[in-house]
């Protein structure tokens, strides 16, 4: 099964926003449901958002729609990734030739994808081995297999090819607030895949190498810079100060479609923030029902009652402004490149702290 | 309105558990009651959990109960604070003077308490308006506020002084996954005082701090140790990092009974792992409400289809093992005394940054 794919003349995703409670399968058949999935995160993950921009221009090319504007869309549906647009762009640059032409060059931006993730991953577990020692114990951070990809993936990629080999420790993978990739789609690729893993809070992973229970940690890139700065999900950089503090490697896998020498470092980069409802969400729910009851409550039993009399003790508390409340939601953050110790493409391996320029 | 106290022979708490929906008072009359309230965080916050195993020491003095067992509970209901053994320790002394010593000895834990919180939030504000030039904006994790102490609290106390002298800049309180104390405690007490704030995931906080966001970082304690290390909520030290990377100040702010001078270092503290419900009961419950529906499905909409056929293809997915999904959750994790820039007690000001000791 493919994360993404062209089906009879329309883009199919798998819906990321159901795993891992429901595998769905989306029919997109205009430019406008795809850009509307891509901004919902029902489709996500730099290798897979570039074959997204590209099979949206090929849907449009067919489409008696205004392909210009459907371009200029599918570029700018989020302002971080660069591969989106670098997808939507090389299919667009055959738009003279029609539609078939469009397709045509679509299919290779998949089909290249396909590969790069294969190449990735054997690069990536060859590096991991070398730098991580014999049967390491990984931390990653986000998605980054095949869900973020077509088939295969990046970092998870090279996670899972260790594992194919039974030269891999355990993984750890930080949840990833505020939307849960690590927890809900990471734990289930590695749970389909019979790996050995734990979920962590985000604010656990620097402890957990701290405590050496972790020999290296890996994880994909949305954007990489011309001086090695990495653009990645949000917890990224943190897990960064982590591994260098620990003395333990810290790897990025990204395709080379994610290096970007347009931008000169990571200051350079527009960090997209998602707005405070992906944050604030989670609290506004109910309580988890995994909270563990009050005991039985006999004649001396807890008493719960309202708060004494006044305007801000009876029942539920309106009074806090809650409503009001704002987040900060930063979806990626940027890891300077003196804290990456290698990066590693389809195409090679850039190794940062031997001072190998990308 | 207190967090916690003694009222009419029994422990009344607020349940810190139910907000910031619900402001609901617990009446517990027994050390049981007052245990399991302990251990499901319905009252919780190093200062809090003193006064806690004090009056949990009280209530037990007064009942046909076995004292010396009743002791025991209280001291290792959580393993990792120290103030809860030193509050049940301190009232427990008196036990050989009979009920009514012991419950003053309680009594005097709660109301030094509520002095130290004011002499924490005038040195605290001192420090930090020196430390962090004028009207700074400040990062805090967890929640160190009026729910942690009596009244007052610790290093929220010493924001909300800020505030009251109006020389305070912004808040950003850290979500603090996995239970959200920052999201729904500190977030909570911010809007009551008015204060300007913004919640953030715990993984933005380096990042923000690396953006120039953050003027200061200021947060509590559970364990100080004798060499400076510093035992507080897991993503403290992440925060520590990202704040020494960044240049800017990372103030503790607890009371004096945090300091374990009989703990020589962080590596002796054993750090509580509260289970993996905690963490993964939140992407167990459906999906937010606040994520926005695909566009409307007309003839050409989205067509959500079962994933073709065979076992992992239709309706929820059971196949991944979900519910075998293991997680490590550290409660508390260890800031180095190398990372700390200050430690403020309600007597004194311990400058690590200068070389002063604790």
């Amino acid at each position: 099964m493919r994360t993404i794919d062209w089906v009879d003349g329309a883009v199919e995703i798998i819906d990321q926003t159901a795993l891992p409670g429901r595998l769905t399968v989306l029919r997109l058949t205009t430019v406008e449901q795809l850009v509307a999935a891509i901004q919902r995160l029902a489709v996500r993950g730099a290798p897979a958002l570039g074959v997204a921009g590209a099979l949206g221009v090929a849907m449009a090319a067919r489409q008696s729609t205004d392909r210009a504007a459907a371009v200029r869309l599918l570029e700018t549906a989020r302002p971080t990734a660069v591969n989106l647009a670098w997808g939507a762009r090389r299919a667009a640059a055959r738009l003279p030739e029609g539609a078939d032409a469009v397709l045509a060059e679509a299919l290779s931006v998949r089909d290249e994808e396909i590969e790069a993730s294969a190449a990735m991953a054997t690069r990536g577990a060859d590096l991991l081995a070398e730098l991580c020692g014999a049967r390491p114990r990984l931390l990653t951070h986000c998605n980054t297999g095949a869900l973020a990809t077509v088939v295969g993936g990046t970092a998870l990629g090279a996670v899972l090819e260790l594992h194919r080999r039974d030269t891999l420790g355990t993984v750890v993978a930080s949840e990833t607030r505020p939307l849960l990739q690590g927890a809900r789609l990471t734990a289930w690729e590695l749970g389909r895949a019979g790996v050995t893993y734990r979920v962590a809070v985000d604010g656990a992973g620097p402890f957990l190498m701290a405590r050496g229970e972790v020999d290296g940690v890996v994880l994909g890139a949305d954007r990489i810079c011309a001086n090695g700065d990495v653009i990645n999900k949000i917890g990224s950089y943190a897990h960064a100060l982590g591994a260098h503090r620990a003395g333990i490697p810290f790897v990025v896998v990204a395709p080379e479609s994610t290096v970007d020498m347009a931008t000169a470092s990571g200051a350079d980069v527009e960090i997209e923030d998602r707005g405070a409802d992906e944050v604030l969400s989670v609290h506004r729910s109910p309580a988890p029902d995994s909270r563990p009851p009050i005991p039985s409550a006999g004649p001396a039993g807890p008493d719960a009652r309202s708060a004494g009399p006044g305007a801000e003790s009876a029942g539920p508390d309106q009074s806090a402004g809650w409503a009001t409340v704002g987040a900060v939601n930063p979806a990626f953050d940027v890891t300077p490149h003196d804290l990456v110790t290698a990066i590693v493409t389809e195409r090679r391996v850039i190794r940062l702290d031997r001072g190998e320029r990308v």
